[in-house]
C-alpha cells in the first residue's frame, strides 16, 4: 500500500531551512510518500489565520497527513496533537487553535496527544518540535501507523477553537476584522457573504471603506477588473471571506491595514 | 501508465497559501503525478516576463502538464486555454499574452478553450481560476485524459503573444527595455546575443550603461568574476538574453531600475 | 530499482526561476526521483551558512543526492564536486567551502571533480552551473550512475572548508560571531553549548548581549516563554549553535546584526 501524501502548512518562511527539515525528516521516514506545501508564508506566529487556511486548504487535499506548525509557544504546556479529520485525513500539530477550525470543518473523529517517545527524533530540540515531533508524527500516519501508537486519547471537543470574533453588522454598516493579507495585498475580513447581504450591501453599491478616521471609496463586485485599474474592491474571495482589494495593486499598503485590525463597509448614503 | 507531471508557473509568491491551493488540487485529482514548482515569485501581474521564463522553462521539461497562471483579468473575458505543445507538454492558462513564447518557442500542435464544466471545481470562484479551473485541466491532462474532453478546438495561431519591443541597435548603441530581474538583482533586457554583436560590442569591452540621465561604466563579459567586486557586468544570461549584474550585488538597486523601464548601452568611445 | 531522492540547496531564492530549472531538470533526467527544498533563501553568496546548514540538513535526509549551489565564483577556476559521503549520500556543488562541514560531519567516502561533458547540459552556461552541471550531475547518481563517471577522482581531504572563526571564552564572556538568521529574526552564533558552560553561563542567568558599543540585557533559557513577550532570549537552537532570540519578535531587528558581524555575551556581574 502507497504511503499518504504528507502536507505541510507552517509560518517557518518559504524556501526556508526549517521547511527543509520537515521535508527531509518525512523523506527519510516515509519513503515515497508525496509531500505537498500548503503555505509557509504566514507571519509569524498568525495562529488565527494560519487556522482559517488550514481549515481551507485541508478541505482540498486527498486523504493524507497534515504538519501543521504555527506555534510561537513551542516548548510550553500547550499540547501536540494528531487529529483524525474526515475523509481520511490526519492533521498533527500545537493545540494553540491552529487546529481548530480544521476540525470544525471536516470533523475531528479521534485525537490522541504526542506524548510517545517512539514516534519522535530525540532529543528533541525544544524550539523545534515541527522537526523532532510533528513531522516524524505526520510521516508515521502516512506510513499507515495507528494514530493510537503516538499517544494516549484526548477528547475531539476538547481541540482548542481560535478566537474569532464575528463580524458586527446593522444595515448599510458592517464591521469587521482584518484577518489575512496574500501576496498581492488583498485583505481577507472575519465576515462572509451573508454578512454582506446582512448589511444591504450588493454588487454594484458604491460603499466606504473605513479605517480608524480615514475612508476610501469603493465598490461591490465580484471581479478585480469590476473597478477601475487602482481602483477599490469590495469582494467575496476564494476563501469565501469578504476581502478589499486593489485593481492592479494591493490594498493592504493603499489602506495601511494589517491583519488583526478593524476595518469597516458603509453604504454611501448612509450618516457616518 | 503513470501520470505525467504536473509544473506550474504563477505569480502567487513563494510559499504562498494559492500555491498551495493548486498542489492540493493536482494531489487530489491526479495522484502520484510528481508536481514541480517552476517559478512564483514573478512581480504581480508581470505577464511578459512569465511568459518568457515560461518558454524557456517548459523547454527544460519531460512530457509534463503545465499550469501557469499570471492572470491580472482573472474572470474576464480574456479566455482560458489547453495548448499541447511539442515533445508531449502541455499548457494551460490565461490567453492574456503568458502563453505566446512557449507556443512560439516549442510549437502548438493543437489548443482548446476550457469551457467544460466536467473539469473544473464548481463553483468557480470569479478570483481564483488558478485553482478551479486551471489546476483542475492540468491535472486531467496529466491523467491522461483527451485535450478535447476540456472544451473545443481553438486555432493554435489564435494564442495571445505579449508585447515584446526589439531592441533598437546601431553601432556604438543598444536600446532596450528591462524585462525580468531575478533574486540577486540581475537585470535581464529585451535583446539577445546578435544585439550586443550588432552593436559593435565584446567580451573585454568597456561601456556605458544609461538609465536616463544617470551613466554608469560597465565591463563586457561572461563571468561575475569578469569585473572586480562591486563592479557593473554586462553579459548574455542563462536565458540568452543580454544582461546587467554586480557582482556581489544588485545591478537592480545600483541601476534604480525595475522591469518595463529602458536602457541602454554605449560604447564609451561614441558620443553621448 | 526506484531512483535515489534529489534533495537542493541554493541560495536563488524561494520560488525563483533559478530553482525551477534545477527541478525541471532533474525532473527531465531521473523521471520518478523525489525532489527535496532543503532551502533556497539562504542570503546571496553566504557560502558559510549554506555550508553549516548542509552540514545538518543533510544528516536528516535518507540515502540521496544533494544538490547544493551557493557560487558566487561560478565560472571561475573554482572546481565542481561530487562527494560520496557517508549514510549513501551524495552531494554535488562547487568547491568553494560549501561543502566542506558536511564532508566532515558525515564523512567522505569518494569525490570526482566534475569535468566530464557527457553529464552535463551543452553548451553550459557561464552563469548557471546550478541548471547545466550540478543538477544533471545529481540527476545521474540518483540515477544509480556511477560516480567516477562524473570526472577524475580527487582526494576527499582537499575538499575546502570554509573559515568559522571559533568563540572566544573566557569566565564570564564570550565573543562569537552571528553567522545565520532564520524567518523570524533568530541569531544562531558560531558557538556551541561547550562554549556558554564555559563561559560559566547556564539556563536562568540574567546576562548581556553586547553588539559594538550597545548592550541589552537577556536571559539564557530553552524555550522563546523562558523571557516574557519581547524579551531576549540566549538559548542553544535546533542546529545545536548558541543563538539569540526575541520572544515573539526578531533579534536580527532588535540588535542590529546581520550575519558575518561580532557579538558577545556577557555575565551582569562581571566588568565591562
Amino acid at each position: 500500500m502507497s504511503p499518504l501524501p504528507v502536507a505541510f502548512l507552517t509560518d517557518y518562511g518559504p524556501g526556508s531551512e526549517h521547511v527543509g527539515a520537515l521535508h527531509a525528516v518525512v523523506a527519510a521516514r516515509c519513503p515515497g510518500a508525496e509531500r505537498i506545501d500548503l503555505a509557509h508564508d504566514l507571519e509569524p506566529g498568525d495562529v488565527r489565520w494560519g487556522a482559517l487556511l488550514l481549515a481551507r486548504l485541508a478541505a482540498l487535499l486527498p486523504a493524507s497527513a497534515v504538519c501543521a506548525v504555527v506555534d510561537p509557544g513551542v516548548g510550553t504546556e500547550r499540547r501536540g496533537l494528531a487529529v483524525a479529520l474526515g475523509g481520511g485525513r490526519f492533521v498533527v500539530g500545537p493545540d494553540n487553535g491552529l487546529l481548530g477550525p480544521a476540525c470544525a470543518a471536516l470533523g475531528a473523529d479521534d485525537a490522541v496527544e504526542l506524548t510517545s517517545a517512539d514516534h519522535r527524533r530525540e532529543p528533541v530540540a525544544p524550539t523545534f518540535h515541527g522537526r523532532d515531533v510533528f513531522a516524524p508524527a505526520a510521516a508515521h500516519l502516512a506510513g499507515d501507523g495507528a494514530l493510537a501508537d503516538l499517544g494516549p486519547a484526548v477528547e475531539p471537543t476538547s481541540v482548542v477553537a481560535p478566537q474569532l470574533t464575528p463580524a458586527r453588522v446593522e444595515p448599510g454598516r458592517l464591521d469587521a476584522l482584518a484577518v489575512g493579507r496574500d501576496r498581492f495585498g488583498n485583505l481577507s475580513l472575519l465576515a462572509g457573504p451573508s454578512d454582506l447581504e446582512a448589511a444591504g450591501m450588493r454588487p454594484g453599491d458604491r460603499i466606504w471603506v473605513l479605517v480608524g478616521e480615514r475612508r476610501q471609496r469603493a465598490a461591490v463586485g465580484r471581479v478585480f477588473a469590476d473597478v477601475p485599474r487602482g481602483g477599490l474592491l469590495v469582494y467575496v474571495d476564494s476563501h469565501d471571506l469578504l476581502a478589499v482589494a486593489v485593481n492592479g495593486g494591493s490594498a493592504a499598503e493603499r489602506l495601511r491595514v494589517a491583519p488583526g485590525e478593524a476595518m469597516a463597509l458603509a453604504t454611501i448614503a448612509s450618516p457616518l
